[in-house]
């Protein structure tokens, strides 16, 4: 177990010893900067709701995190990292209170060079692109919150995203090349991490070190054009789906499939899904479009909308109707929906479960690239009334060959992970000896103890 | 049967046609500019060593396509259309005379944009992507012979190479984006094809319309480094390939596994390449070197040589030692060697036919993306006995699954496709009327007669 504060802690007291260092202590805002979006599961929901830190620190530079590591250690207070707080499973939410550290400060972009960057951890994805795009770069994938998220905060508690099914997830190698973490020891240090190390603290939600700085490998920035396709059969757009993530030719970057009803939740996209179609919702380099043309003429789709790379920063962004965002349009319009995550590898799955559940659980997939190959996985909506019956679904898909990445669980190994990360938890051993980086999340450390 | 012109035709009169158009009739250059590089195979050796077009003409523009086009037409004359002649099966060796129609005087840039080009058929491959890589980009995939091969004997008569790897074959949907051609019709002209219809000409050995002007897609230039990698064991290096194949993480252009003694043939990579090893012969994104090399780790191989992409055009080019170029040093060692193109799928299957073959053929891989999945193929070196005995060896290949693209025999259908392309064969009918380009390549045309 890892010890709370006691009730009594002087917060006021250790505010003032961040001297320097922009602190907030009002609690709304403390409040606001201690959640996320947990509430896409009714599950974390009443568990996650009344959680808060007592206070935020903001640091500007590496020397004031090793400032901040020093009176928390000294205090021996939990601290729980935070990039923007986009993450859907409390990944940043502290469970003990403590010392809330937001990394959007530190947003400084050391160097981008042909094929990598060296970032602070507050960089902003969207806002780096912007940038990275005038030399010819940008990141190799970003999540659907790309406005906001920052790029600390996506490698600590994302998975992938819109550009996997070209790179795979975060975790694969080569897709994190560097971090520099400060450690919580008695006396604070900077640890560099590279090569495979780096999956010491990849996705480990700020458990163990205090990300400072990243070396992250760029992509190419293809002119991207986004397109809507719609079916009039589900099964159809999803192998229409899997022949577009299979067509070595055709350079795309994100394909997205919506089985009817959910087109119904994009108010902003009424008119280019009508009511009844199955929509795909896709992004094509535009030197590809010609062929890509004949591809949906195969598949009997129909082009319904079409954004040139010139006016791709104008108005609506197709990426953000898809990955967790869909959950986001549809909760904005039924908020008894949450989700589930799902790696389905094999169209003939896909279609077992689509048959199964029917309008309980509506059809999302994402194609994105496993080990070399494009699989479909997916972020259904489902229709929640249990916990019970939620569980129920979830097992249903296991015992059918899916893979379910829970995001009902705010503890690391139970959602995507399945198993303890030994090489993770030895490093936390190492760098976090006292177990105050947001605790309550490693179930490899929690057990040990 | 295609007639071959008369022995008593007045070739001298037929050159004073094409005023003001290069020709060439000095038998030496015409015997040059007649074969290709057949003699890699003793089968073909005989059958077209002895093969001559009786003139050469060198077309600048696509008006004077037109004129060579309309003269032959009239007279009823084969006419054989080439690049730089870097083939291996005779695909622009003309079996019944005629006219040799050599488009390297066709060598414009019409335009470089973000993603696409659009240049003339006679195009060097090397020189367009020294040009391309200015502004970021290069040909998603070429050959070995890229110093000298062109872009439109490549599509012509090529299928793949360094780079397919990301963007598998020629064939592939998306990797050609539009030709124009001009025919054999009474009256020539010029027909533009785009999408799906461009596979009506593309590898077709140039029987069914002359190219003119190539759309091609283009890959982001990445800084490339070329590595060698020796492994003791020839299957660990083929798996090593695999997985580098299959990591979405890394980003590479070629990755090409020579199992012992394919080694000992490179006399000018001998120090990097010590006796008995294995080696594998890779290009490899700068930026991802560092991941790579843990995958080497991984793998128990070790790293013996890499030039840097800064050196990238100094010295030796590893690409040179890959594909069929592999054969190319064989061969000046040995000339007793001959080779088989082969698609393995699996390396089960290739671990089964190197058991099998042991020395007699030695295995040489080559990985390359088919329909999304990168997978072995390979150019395994034959110690040539008999024709009997190659046909035998191709037919167990067949019988244990593996797919063989034919490289001893010059018809088209024989070779890599194995079926009548119906549609290519139809448009022959359109634009080739009296059968005069490159006959006796295209069975489905012959057969049809």
């Amino acid at each position: 177990m890892t010890s709370t504060p006691a009730q009594s802690f002087d917060w006021n007291a250790l505010a003032s010893e961040f001297a320097g260092i922009e602190t907030i202590t009002e609690p709304t805002q403390v409040a606001k900067l201690s959640l996320d979006y947990y509430h896409f599961s009714p599950v974390l929901q009443p568990l996650l709701e009344d959680k808060r830190g007592n206070l935020v620190v903001r640091p500007q530079t590496e020397a004031e995190v090793l400032q901040v590591a020093r009176i928390c250690v000294k205090h021996k207070v939990p601290l729980t990292i935070r990039g923007a707080g986009t993450g859907n499973y409390g990944q940043c939410i502290p469970l003990h209170g403590g010392v809330i550290l937001d990394t959007t400060r530190m947003n400084g972009i050391r160097w981008i060079k042909r094929g990598k960057t060296c970032v602070e951890p507050g960089v902003k994805l969207a806002a780096f692109d912007k940038q990275a795009r005038k030399i010819g770069w940008e990141w190799r994938m970003v999540p659907s919150t790309y406005r906001s998220a920052t790029i600390g905060g996506f490698i600590g508690g994302g998975s992938g995203g819109i550009g996997s099914i070209n790179y795979g997830q975060l975790r694969d190698r080569g897709n994190l090349l560097a971090v520099r973490v400060v450690t919580l020891e008695d006396e604070p240090r900077v640890i560099e991490l590279r090569g495979d190390d780096v999956q010491k603290v990849n996705h480990a939600y700020g458990t163990n070190g205090i990300i400072t700085e990243l070396e992250v490998p760029l992509a190419p920035a293809y002119a991207w054009v986004e397109v809507i396709v719609i079916f009039d059969n589900f099964i159809t757009a999803a192998q229409f789906g899997q022949a577009l993530g299979d067509a070595d030719g055709l350079v795309k970057k994100l394909i997205s499939i919506h089985a009817h009803p959910i087109p119904t939740y994009f108010s902003g996209l009424k008119q280019y899904l009508p009511d009844g179609k199955h929509g795909a919702l896709l992004t094509i380099a535009e030197s590809c479009l010609e062929p890509f043309q004949e591809l949906v003429r195969e598949y009997g789709g129909e082009i319904t909308y079409q954004k040139s790379a010139q006016d791709g920063s104008k108005g609506t962004s197709l990426a953000e109707f898809t990955w967790n965002h869909t959950t986001l349009h549809a909760r904005s319009i039924d908020g008894t929906l949450t989700y589930l995550q799902t790696f389905f590898f094999t169209l003939e799955r896909v279609e077992k479960l689509y048959d199964h559940f029917g309008d309980e659980v509506m059809m999302h997939l994402e194609f994105l690239r496993v080990n070399g190959q494009a699989i479909p996985a997916g972020l259904q909506l489902v229709r929640y009334t249990t916990e019970e019956r939620l569980n129920e679904i979830i097992r249903y898909h296991e015992e059918q060959g899916a893979f379910i990445a829970n995001p009902h669980t705010y503890i690391l190994e139970d959602g995507g992970r399945k198993t303890i990360d030994v090489e993770q938890v030895q490093f936390k051993e190492q760098v976090d000896p006292y177990g105050l980086m947001n605790p309550g999340k490693m179930r490899g450390w929690e057990e040990r103890e």
